[in-house]
């Protein structure tokens, strides 16, 4: 039996701390001991791992005594307090958040796409963002073959992505416009905007029966972070000489993100060769028979490890350009299995 | 007082029939007398027209006598076998069908961006794509100002622009899905894809809950209809020499169309301008106050007149460009409105 590892997941009572817990032990991570962090309100919480009972702890400064691999999804506070806390106590950190992506001296990656940055690690190997990971998944074979010069990518972002309240809203407006329906004569608006209801809202607007074009906070330059996310990280995940613009949006889904990406490359590819370099990609899977109308769904992506990609079309309105259409689990590929596959390349 | 004119509805009791009334109503349009058209199966069904009862007759040959103007919106076979007919029978046909859009004899116009086309009728004039007529009234202003010379199209569309029984496929399966939570434990799965239920699917995937990158059928190019609308109407409206490609995807919203819409010009807008041009033109709302969070939303355009544009921000990835977020109810604008504009214009 090989070498088995102290492992501690910090947010283990989040969404993608489910996630962590699901994907550790669906690929038999070689484990020893796990600690599952959280903070106060959690503590003494018991959540299964491996069919056993395990104790939530409330995240400390001593809280990583031992641990060998840290994964963090906790948000960008506790990771900027916490991680460099527990590289000190000799655990190496995998961390989920915005915080040290674009630090020029934490590799930013992701296992398909840049595994060779691993190696220059100080400690902190930071996990991109989901709306990111799924995009250069599909992306990279892309422009190994033809280089990619630019990318207009629009997104169908899930609830999940803000995570459990986000969620939580998408349910309750949900259930309140089926019982005002259920009470409502056939006139349809009072059915569309919800208001005055008691349903905590943490997304900038009703989610439900709606999409809304604004994911975090807004940046000077009048795009989101989210937005900026997507250009800044692929161009350091990929290459920086891509250009990028995005639009993000909130769309009424629970869990998996979709986007719309339209790249333009140095050299042309026809629909057959690109899905052809697609196909035998890693993390990929084509879904793309539309006379049997087969394209990628979030409902279809959801809780599985690919990135699918569809609706592969040569661009005609430039010279070499394509539409890609592409889906993954952003609990999944989008945040826990990538940063699970950063700590298996780890520990090879 | 002025000329009153005999108007029939073909199409009467679907949703876009429901919206000619109101949108004949609430116009005070000169109408003399109506008369409501549909299939056998609606005959005899009492609607509403300026609080008067008014019955529904079966559509046929005979339809058409006395007739000034007629608003078709029954699909595209009863268009191409009825609109000849009223036609024949001293009519105006305004067709919201597919049937005639590019046909070289037929203008195709929304009144705020080539009303001069309608000159050339001959008898029939077409109400374009939903999609396309918001995205037209968004982008015209800036051609004029800048020249368009390529759009890059992401749509996120409403079940209602399939018509009656999408709608009716969304509230059934969001009732489904939210019966199957209130019975099912905690885990996420069984929530999020509805299998072996009774519901009536018109649309080609489960809708709630999901996004579908699919309206319409497909080409032998691998675009849908519902895309390649987008990109021959939108050139044969506004600029044959525009570059257009289009993704056109179904979300699980009840009313109105959004669409993110990234564009090069060949002068250089900036935001300001852009946003100045915009807030001038004819049938815009400029909402863009992203510091108080407030940008076009479905559910807020649904009822309403307008094409709301928010989200105006130069493109950074090329010399001269701009990303847009353009949302109109897609019954109104998209249809109903456009075609009464139409008639207004004819009558005037």
């Amino acid at each position: 039996m090989g070498k088995r590892y102290n492992i501690a997941i910090v947010g283990a009572t989040g969404m993608v701390g489910a996630e962590f817990i699901k994907v550790l032990e669906e690929r038999k991570f070689p484990i020893k001991n796990i600690r599952l962090l959280a903070s106060g309100r959690s503590k003494g919480k018991a959540l299964k791992f491996c069919g056993k009972n395990c104790e939530v702890q409330e995240l400390g400064k001593d809280s990583f005594k031992d641990i060998d691999i840290a994964l963090f999804s906790a948000g960008a506070g506790i990771s900027k307090e916490f991680a460099p806390i527990a590289v000190k106590a000799g655990a190496i950190v995998v961390d989920n958040s915005s915080a040290f992506r674009m630090d020029p001296k934490v590799p930013l990656v992701v296992p398909e796409v840049n595994p060779g940055a691993l190696k220059k690690h100080k400690g902190i190997i930071a996990n991109p963002n989901c709306s990111t990971i799924q995009m250069v998944v599909a992306l990279k074979p892309i422009h190994n073959a033809a280089r990619i010069k630019r990318i207009v990518v629009a997104t169908y972002q899930s609830a999940s992505g803000w995570g459990k309240e986000a969620v939580d809203q998408l349910w309750q407006e949900t259930e309140e416009a089926v019982r005002l329906k259920a009470s409502a004569s056939a006139n349809r608006q009072p059915l569309l905007r919800l208001k005055g209801s008691k349903i905590k809202r943490v997304l900038p607007a009703q989610i439900a029966f709606n999409v809304i074009p604004h994911i975090d906070a807004f940046l000077p330059n009048k795009y989101t972070k989210e937005e900026m996310k997507m250009v800044d990280e692929t161009r350091k995940i990929m290459d920086d000489d891509i250009k990028i613009t995005a639009t993000c949006v909130r769309v009424p889904v629970v869990v998996s993100h979709a986007e719309s990406v339209n790249i333009e490359t140095e050299k042309k590819l026809t629909r057959e060769e690109a899905t052809e370099i697609l196909r035998k990609s890693p993390g990929i899977e084509v879904i793309d028979d539309i006379s049997n109308e087969k394209y990628p769904l979030p409902i279809d992506a959801t809780g599985r490890d690919a990135t699918y990609v569809g609706r592969i079309r040569e661009d005609e309105s430039i010279e070499n350009g394509l539409n890609l259409w592409i889906v993954s689990d952003n609990l999944r590929k989008g945040a826990a299995l990538n940063a699970v596959q950063i700590a298996e390349l780890l520990i090879k």
